[in-house]
């Protein structure tokens, strides 16, 4: 499906490691002025602004097993791997600094699509303002794997965790949901039609929101700049990227509360109802296990509720009750159905 | 060669990604005062002590590439993966305090090879005293890949990079080089006799001190600690990774100057010396090119030359020149050679 438009196709091995780490992130800029040096030493040396605590999240991006190249474009995949490790730092109400990103990368890669990659690396560096600061570059046996650390910086009384929910709190979801899960549907879709008929011409207009979903999500730092103005610190927050129920049980769990959501509250973009319909599958379900939306789900105080009401980017699907209360979802029909966790991975079983 | 005494398999989908890291960090203790959330949230936070400054540094090993599980124990390779890491903190002269570790893990693996591994980790992490506060954990299609990143502290002040060399400052290296090299070179062989004869005994005494300079390398947090107690800031440091000419090129390139290393002063072990023979090797090629010594490599002030002398953990290998003078071995001969870059894999061409 993704056509190579480059048949330019330079091996990796013609550059040494330094050659090509030096190749890869020549173009980098350093903006933060916490960034006292980058790449070419043993490490990076940051500077922690006074009084600041520093936040540190990673994730592996695993060929295979989180991304499918043959449609999900390499340049895409790099902007990608970031903004999964930067909305771990929003999630913690921070603001996210530096990364590091490494890679292991077969022989079947030629250079030029490293530099995409990269380039996606530097999109999102540049639009979130974060600085390259180091990685690794090594080969592997198989396939690419690329592992990001992400760093950043918050006042300690602004840093929102987990564990802070507490009975009669709001539940507030940003954005909408079930959008990624469903265009991974939708690729997954074309690529066996592309099997049968090489020569098939998708049109994936009526798509497009959800596609882009899944291939170039947004981390939400407009979401921590938006409470500060509106002067909301939430009492627990988590990002979410294994679907809305998996997140809620988290937070529960870690904050000892129990909740109640209400089925009719869950944002839903159009296109996940439509697509939902398409493919008979239930939009609540797909949203509630969907995953790789990286929207926000936060608790916030109710005497906080005047300040986000009819706010669009954020909406209250429900609120936090005693631990002995449960978690459970509220239906349409008013039934109260129990919380658990399924993953994607059980959406399709 | 590694027999499995344990002959229970607990396969790892029998867990969640949750619970399998749970299950493997769950005897990990915190002990730095810098770390105010370890493992559980989206990210860890790390208070920075008063005007120091943050190190980071991340490398990834690789089955196949880094590493042969066909003799090196799973324990002995967490115990590394962390001292490859914490040996690029030192190297910055400043003091290492936390580690994140994401693995990616074939099926291929039971629940207790994942606990041997984590063992290894958490002996680096007691013996070295830095906390383990994060990490990810996937699936992998092949094989085992380890990403470790470090993070450590120093005074700005005593942060020591790669190009503050000056001419006339002494070369200086730490401990002995080359061991790991050959350690490697005996236990691929003892490897290709195992596969003749599974029934062999090796009797590997006479190079116990190679064998574990290859398998369970030391990161020198204690020269960070004896160049305090000497009064000595080095005026350049780097980690010696990749074989001691390969870094020498590093540092003086970076340093803009260059150097005369005397092939009759560099450090060797007597098992360095006759494996070297036993395998007609020539021992110096093998001390510049070898590799995964993690050894620090340094320059220091002629006026710093008294505070050293005679301590059996640094040995002057030469001295640094004008850039326009190059880089070069002077050999026992007195011959003048030019110092390249071949790094490990070069040396059996």
């Amino acid at each position: 499906m993704i056509e190579d438009k480059n048949p330019q196709r330079t091996p990796l091995g013609s550059l040494g490691e330094f050659g090509l780490i030096n190749h890869l992130t020549q173009s980098f800029k350093i903006t933060q002025n916490t960034t006292v040096k980058g790449i070419g030493d043993d490490a990076a040396i940051i500077k922690a602004n006074d009084g600041n605590h520093i936040v540190v999240t990673t994730d592996l991006l695993v060929e295979g097993v989180h991304f499918d190249l043959s449609y999900m474009p390499l340049k895409h995949l790099g902007y990608k791997a970031v903004m999964v490790n930067l909305s771990d730092v929003y999630a913690m109400n921070a603001e996210a600094t530096q990364i590091t990103v490494s890679i292991a990368v077969s022989n079947r890669f030629p250079l030029e699509a490293l530099e995409e990659l990269y380039a996606g690396i530097e999109t999102a560096a540049e639009i979130y303002n974060v600085d390259l600061i180091g990685g690794d570059t090594t080969s592997s046996t198989t396939g690419l794997l690329i592992s990001v650390t992400a760093i950043g910086t918050a006042k300690p009384e602004l840093i929102v965790k987990r564990d802070g929910a507490k009975p009669n709190d709001l539940l507030v979801v940003t954005g909408d949901l079930g959008g990624a899960y469903l265009g991974l549907q939708v690729l997954e879709r074309e690529k066996q039609v592309y099997k049968v008929n090489p020569n098939s011409q998708p049109d994936l207009e009526q798509y497009n929101y959800i596609i882009e979903r899944q291939l170039k999500p947004e981390a939400r730092k407009d979401i921590v700049k938006l409470l500060a103005d509106l002067d909301v610190k939430p009492t627990a927050m988590i990002d979410i990227s294994d679907g809305l129920s998996s997140e809620i049980i988290h937070l529960c769990k870690q904050s000892k509360v129990g909740c109640d959501i209400y089925e009719n509250k869950i944002p839903l973009d159009p296109q996940v109802i439509s697509t939902s319909e398409e493919f008979n599958m239930d939009s609540t379900t797909i949203a509630l296990n969907g995953g790789e939306d990286y929207e926000l789900l936060m608790t916030i105080s109710q005497s906080d509720f005047p300040k986000i009401k009819g706010n669009p980017n954020l909406t209250v699907i429900g609120y936090i009750k005693e631990y002995y209360a449960g978690m459970h979802l509220i239906t349409r029909a008013e039934e109260s159905i129990p919380i658990t966790a399924q993953g994607w991975n059980s959406i399709s079983d």
